[in-house]
């Protein structure tokens, strides 16, 4: 027996002209599958107007009962699509978290998928043959509704595929797969084949916001292969699964960019045990979260310390920094909300040495000047002046011939 | 250990001041109770737009369906409710149906209960001092969500009372109570303390729509003293039980009448068997409600048929009359709009004879021709011209001496 999985987003069931082009998609799939399990996401806007009406409630409002509140968002969506199924005469059934059960831990508004009832979900087979599961919610042993957080469907999904077996999971979207970078801003940017989970990852981190991260991460334990495509055409899109060995012929896979950066610097700070703590664990407490860290090698036991925060988060992080300045003894404290970042991601860079001498000469060439830089094993992430953002991104596409397809 | 079920409708619960108002309400109920149960309908409107999305999805959305969506308004009134509470700091948690659970057949649409763990319910107890159901819901023995029909809302709060023993069920609403007739028709009309379950079973039918008759029954059926009050004064309303002395002393307790109605006399009509079943079959065939039928007696083996019906369904009706009529012989189908009907409800007149031919004759004094009787056990119902609809209820009023409080 074929089972897929097939998840489609907030703007796929939008209204009823949207679900009706879901139905297409789904009828047409019954060809190529025995059955199939349809998850859905709340109607695009309903998730925010529902959390929109706990805040008017509440200052605080409680993360169980808000939980119980925005999950009604996915139980619209996939009664209302159940209902399009069955007037077509498919056997289908809307399944909630609790009726399959999709048992989680009872961290409310960011639960953890502990199990899958996979018997249950293959009993209801013996009746259906679509099942349209609720996305993004679960249930505590005690039987209490939770939701997995922001992207929560995209890991619904997965994890019903992880809980099915060897069962491919399609995650339908408004793009066609993932791109090597933006085409927005680069042309020549292509739909990658394939791409595997480790790059998936980092792309995904960067804001190229296809496939929610902890989708990944989930697919990535359980070995599913997980299909990026659109809802609105046929191709096959982008299949993001293990490293295999044509993957490393590939030195980079994608180019990402994030404009949502500020730089902090403290200046001649003394270079004592502690002063990292005192600096980021402040910032940690209020939930700001620092995205690249750099602390110069020290200079006559004085040092610089520069990091990067979101934008929203500047006021507050300055806010927090005239605070403990003095404290840690910082000469100033400096900013510039006038960078971006830029990185390169690839599996293959693991292996081979010279990829980030080759990205720094290739962007120094053409004048842009490098402010910051960190790596990770299979990404190079470099921060420049904002302006220079479209032409970095062109200038890594190329460098690293992202134009040509060798798969 | 005191326990109160409160029941507060989707007017009560409508926006964020409305459920400020409940939470006061809910508060001070736990100086004098040591537990409560808050019932939640959807709140205003809510219910309609669910269905309305539902009816713009499908011709003729399944039922199953249909229930997993509008059982969402439910949620989403007792989970913001909870919150309000739990932000003054009181222990309540919201409970869905299938959290008890309330079972229920699998009738979608109109479910019946079948059972309230309420074991489960007390075991709450031990951690929170009020629980907000939802209302209107329930599931079925396989977990799949039911609703309980229009007013469904009042039947589960009963219901939750009758599990719960020995508690008494406040229904709150928008008026302080039942009143002896619709006092902006009769500034003489008097809230009732007290009335007997059948009576109001006989009013509610009528359409003085305080409680919703399927809650009546079964407060009957477990006797749960039910006591209607409103949400917006202190006024300990009027308390629905069971029969006593004291109500006997009353003859008529109520004086209820409705405009909506219509009648249809089918003239001359063979007076042979089968010929009801022929004029009755296919209005009920149809979902045409037939309340008043009067059968005059045979004259020369001919009779007329009589009976009324609500005026939205008196086009539809006189179609199938012009199909029938003949083929059962009727000389002609004439029918009336311009009438009303005007019932006098009491469990007193069940021991005393007289009260129809004194309801008779106060109503020919005044010049008020009746153009049709029916009566039951405990009620006397009368259709006349709608015009004298105002004058018949204030003369049947006086007449029963409902303007002074015997109790």
């Amino acid at each position: 027996m074929k089972i897929l999985v097939q998840k489609f987003g907030g703007t796929s069931v939008a209204n009823l002209e949207c679900m009706q082009r879901v139905r297409e998609k789904v009828t047409d799939s019954l060809k190529r599958a025995d059955k199939i399990v349809v998850v859905l996401s709340a109607r695009a806007g309903d998730t925010n107007n529902l959390l929109a009406l706990a805040e008017q409630w509440s200052k605080n409002p409680d993360a169980a009962e808000c939980d119980a509140l925005v999950s009604t968002g996915e139980q619209v969506s996939v009664s209302l699509f159940t209902t399009l199924l069955k007037d077509n005469g498919i056997k289908a059934r809307s399944l909630l978290a609790y009726q399959i059960p999709v048992i989680t831990d009872d961290s409310f508004g960011r639960a953890r998928i502990r199990s899958i009832d996979s018997d249950a979900l293959r009993a209801f087979f013996e009746q259906y043959d679509v099942l349209v599961v609720a996305g993004f919610q679960g249930c505590t042993e005690d039987k209490r509704i939770t939701t997995l957080g922001r992207g929560g469907s995209d890991t619904s999904a997965v994890a019903l595929a992880a809980a099915l077996e060897s069962v491919e999971c399609e995650i339908y979207t408004d793009v066609t797969g993932v791109y090597t970078t933006d085409p927005n801003i680069c042309s020549t940017a292509r739909k990658m084949d394939r791409i595997a989970y480790s790059e998936m990852l980092e792309l995904a981190s960067m804001g190229a916001k296809v496939l929610h991260i902890r989708s990944v991460e989930f697919a990535q334990k359980y070995k599913v292969a997980v299909r990026v495509r659109s809802t609105f055409n046929d191709d096959p899109g982008t299949l993001v699964t293990q490293e295999d060995f044509s993957m490393e012929a590939l030195l980079v896979s994608g180019i990402a960019y994030d404009r949502d950066q500020a730089r902090v610097t403290l200046h001649a700070v003394p270079d004592v045990p502690g002063v990292a703590a005192a600096v980021f664990g402040p910032l940690s407490e209020k939930d700001v979260l620092v995205d690249m860290i750099v602390q110069n090698t020290s200079l006559d036991d004085l040092t610089d310390i520069t990091f990067t925060v979101s934008r929203k988060d500047l006021k507050h992080t300055l806010e927090i920094m005239a605070k403990i300045s003095h404290s840690i003894g910082a000469a100033e404290v400096v900013h510039d909300v006038n960078v971006a970042k830029v990185s390169a991601i690839g599996v293959g860079m693991r292996n081979h040495s010279g990829v980030a001498a080759r990205a720094f000469a290739a962007l120094t060439q053409e004048g842009i000047n490098i402010l910051m830089i960190s790596t990770s094993e299979i990404k190079i992430t470099i921060l420049i002046k904002e302006k220079y953002v479209e032409l970095a991104v062109r200038i890594l596409h190329d460098t690293f011939g992202l134009d040509w397809d060798i798969d």
